[in-house]
């Protein structure tokens, strides 16, 4: 049970993604009991002190971390992004509404879908026809002017695209799809009108979604309770501080504790320094002989998931299959997109960065 | 780490609840690396060969405990019984459609609620007036002949009433809420056209429903595909196999581990057993003498949530307090109702209820 008898490979998932050891150290002594409480997490009332001080700590530390202005509430809820492509609009897209969307990515276009079922949706710019291969620009932005919100995804996990700074939306509300890179750098949190992210990638294990939502959006939910369902308003969680129902309890604990791991390595401006290292020795890796092509402009390139193709699709699934028997896992590109993706969360380990960058030369070497 | 060394209360909680201890201390075991794959069951990819097997053995051994037949799907869902109270009536009430609704508890109630925000409503049979105290009886019922389905729920945590019998609903498809009795006692799911409940009274830890449907009301909620939200879809989780998006899937884990636990106690025939035999001993001691005085009626008492009073509130927060000092936690009853509560699900073990049941005479001796 000590952390030297067990042997882990190195995860280059895109999410569900490594977290970080001493983490998953903590979480398993703790297992059966509490320190103090007498049962495991996973048995805990979520009405009990125990639970209400691990929620309120994981709020805390988000808050800290992220330095989140007092007019925005935390939510801690279910369903993944994937519901927020719908909660969003069901919120905040009323009859007589725009929604501006702009579509970066498979993920983009899947919000921009449920959207649609919703309300009226205004694509105002997309990167479609690029194989969406980079982040479109401000000048093509075709915003509407009072548009209800502008919804982003702020880094693309499949295309390997990320927004280096937010775009200019005015004084409309911008709500950001934060999934896949949430944490790994600072936030402007104030910039935005609600920020959402699947926990899986950079901030814990499945089934949790993180949601910062402004009050006055909060207010405008609360407007719904007559007729929205209770569980998909946002006024009722912030109302009821993520305990309307009972929450994914263990999965806000892990939570509560990567975010104090965070902030234990330095916060958000020390994890962003290491992820610029680790991205950039993997980008330097792809980009020295022309062997391996990245597939992101080069502006636009995700610090999270680095994407990259071989000469050949035969050689590419030569190069998944010995990489995963050298103990680099999960190195398959989306099954949409194929080629190969390397997806380096805050929790991945530089070490790991290492033996790719070292796997790469060799399998180059060999079959270049 | 040894569970020698880890101290252990006797935890009466409504749910979250007690889990089985044989299970948490395998999952203690492979937290850090599930064995043989090198990562984190909280790590791995949810599209990993490892994941698929961890989901379909948590089908299997649901299938194999309930008998359910070929024609239902077994689905792994978010958001609690409180999401399917909209779900339900989203996916299978259609505009010109009735839903009758059985009112035998606080939950059910607020099942109707969220219904009424979708459709038209009729509550067939309410017990109310009588504080929930009792399940409302076969011939109460007033039924809506061709009603889009009859909705019911099996056991009231709050209230501490659960069905000994389904009542007779005719061809109309039967919705049962089972989220605090599920796989305490055999289940007819032939009877149901659909089962739901959360996982974390008798299944495993918060952050996941199971929902079992059968294959015509999947078919009816398809045609819905181009207007419902897509997560709130059951035809699209079915088609799916549960991975539409990333599940919860840690609670996955831990459920298919609480399910072979059960297999090996013998399956439902014998928890039934213990459960009754569990009951009946706190049912015996809360009727010796009138000292302490049942809540709900005789013939409907649940074996899983056993509600009583004493002769003042003073008393009962005595009793609450001296019994949790005592190592009996979470014995105060729902803030709604209050009076004292035991919870003893599936894994909550004999010698507890034994305990409580020596410090119900003690308390009565020195009280009394």
């Amino acid at each position: 049970m000590t952390p030297t008898t067990v042997h882990r490979v190195f995860n280059f998932a895109a999410g569900p993604a490594v977290m970080p050891l001493p983490v998953l150290e903590e979480m398993q002594r703790d297992l059966l009991a509490l320190p103090g409480v007498g049962m495991s997490v996973l048995e805990i009332s979520h009405r009990s002190k125990a639970f209400e001080s691990i929620l309120a700590e994981a709020e805390a530390s988000i808050r800290k971390l992220a330095g989140i202005p007092a007019s925005y509430r935390v939510l801690f809820l279910q369903g993944g992004a994937s519901l927020q492509f719908s909660m969003v609009p069901m919120n905040l897209l009323d009859a007589g509404q725009v929604a501006d969307y702009i579509d970066s990515g498979s993920w983009a276009d899947k919000a921009i879908k449920e959207a649609r079922k919703i309300g009226v949706v205004n694509v105002a710019a997309t990167s479609k026809a690029d194989n969406y291969s980079r982040i479109p620009e401000q000048h093509e932005l075709k915003l509407t002017p009072g548009a209800a919100y502008v919804h982003i995804t702020s880094n693309n996990t499949i295309e390997g695209t990320e927004y280096q700074q937010l775009p200019d939306v005015g004084d409309v509300p911008l709500v950001n799809d934060t999934s896949s890179d949430m944490f790994s750098r600072p936030i402007d949190v104030a910039r935005h009108a609600l920020i959402y992210a699947g926990a899986q990638k950079n901030m814990g294990p499945a089934g949790l979604t993180v949601v910062i939502i402004r009050d006055d959006l909060v207010q405008k939910a609360a407007a719904k309770k007559a007729t929205l369902a209770t569980m998909l308003n946002y006024a009722v969680h912030a109302e009821n501080t993520s305990l309307y129902n009972t929450p994914p309890a263990f999965a806000v604990y892990a939570l509560g504790l990567v975010m104090k791991w965070l902030i234990a390595q330095g916060g958000l401006p020390a994890i962003a320094a290491v992820n610029r290292r680790k991205a950039a020795k993997l980008y330097a890796e792809i980009d020295r002989t022309g062997f391996y092509r990245g597939t992101a402009s080069t502006r636009d390139r995700s610090l999270m998931n680095i994407t990259f193709r071989l000469k050949s699709e035969e050689l590419e699934k030569q190069f998944v299959k010995e990489s995963t028997a050298a103990g680099l896992d999960g190195l398959k590109g989306h099954r949409s997109v194929g080629g190969i993706r390397a997806s380096i969360y805050n929790a991945f380990p530089e070490e790991g960065v290492d033996a790719l960058v070292s796997f790469m030369r060799e399998f180059e070497r060999t079959r270049g």
